[in-house]
């Protein structure tokens, strides 16, 4: 039948969703309340239009600046330096951190052809010396790019008058030390504490 | 962001679709090509206004009949009754079942409200009574409401001329003994095949 077909097609380009995922919602969407339907259809159809990027940090935001950047009630002296605008929206959903952030648009990844001038790393350079923020928390991911992105931005921010500091890694809390990949291992041991 | 959190509310009612799925898709849409997501919503809002159910055997139809019913090629003697019109489809899709179907739009079960009444019980009895049909195949859940409603169009069935047969239940092809599922092993010792 070409109208689910063509459906399934669509909905199994969506990351996570395979083929029989695919299907089992394309079979709810047409026993769904119709209401939703169109709600969801149309939600999905407009996000584009009404998302665009805070032209301060690069996060997501649907005003002129992001949630983020708009709100004095955030600590402005403190950045987050994150790979990507869900990262953002992560962090401040963790409820641990309520400073401002900046969004870099990736990682260093020379292998895939972004280098340091793909991401908005000159704007966090201005943004840094204009002095404002006593401390830069970098929350690059803790892969091989991310940490090469964290080592350009501390040489980059190197006798500049702010704390640079990076999220640590290690164990993820409620883990088993005998499921931890041995990269993760690694830098557990390596970034130990003292206790 | 209420765009996005109202995206991800939305996303996260539909089946096997958690929060953090939710949030993954709706920023995959939101770098996603436009065109896609304008597709993707069309196709949703538009879904249940492109699907009914077929009026003779309760499948799904985009035309006036289903697909199954308006094929000629299909073979008119055969009839598998389902529970749902996915059901149907899945069946279909198997390559090894060419006749038509009957949907009864769900099972006897009593402890929900559902009886017979609610079900496609009597244009099932009014289409094997037309006389076409050489076999039904019984292809409701092997669960105890697909057990009992097969029990009924059983019992419903007899004494017409018409050969009635279920489908056989038991081990899962590839599945490994040790991790069946008591209900299954009793029913593949119950309806062991002589070998």
């Amino acid at each position: 039948m070409e109208a689910i077909d063509s459906l399934v097609k669509l909905l199994s380009r969506l990351p996570g969703i395979g083929g029989k995922s695919a299907s089992r919602i394309a079979y709810h969407l047409i026993s769904a309340d119709e209401d939703y339907d169109r709600r969801l259809g149309q939600a999905i159809a407009e996000i584009k239009g009404r998302i665009h990027f805070c032209p301060r940090c690069g996060a997501y935001a649907e005003d002129d600046l992001c949630e983020f950047c708009s709100d004095t009630r955030r600590d402005q002296s403190l950045l987050c330096v994150v790979e990507q605008p869900q990262d953002a929206i992560t962090i401040a959903s963790s409820g641990i951190y309520g400073g401002l952030f900046h969004v870099l648009g990736g990682a260093i990844d020379p292998m895939n052809g972004t280098g340091p001038d793909q991401l908005t790393l000159s704007q966090l350079k201005r943004r840094v010396q204009e002095g404002l923020f006593k401390e830069v928390i970098i929350a690059t991911n803790p892969t091989e790019e991310g940490d090469t992105t964290a080592l350009y931005i501390r040489q980059m921010l190197k006798g500049m008058d702010v704390t640079v500091s990076r999220l640590a890694a290690g164990l993820p809390i409620g883990g088993d030390l005998e499921y931890a990949d041995r990269l993760t291992l690694a830098r557990s041991i390596r970034g130990r504490v003292s206790y």
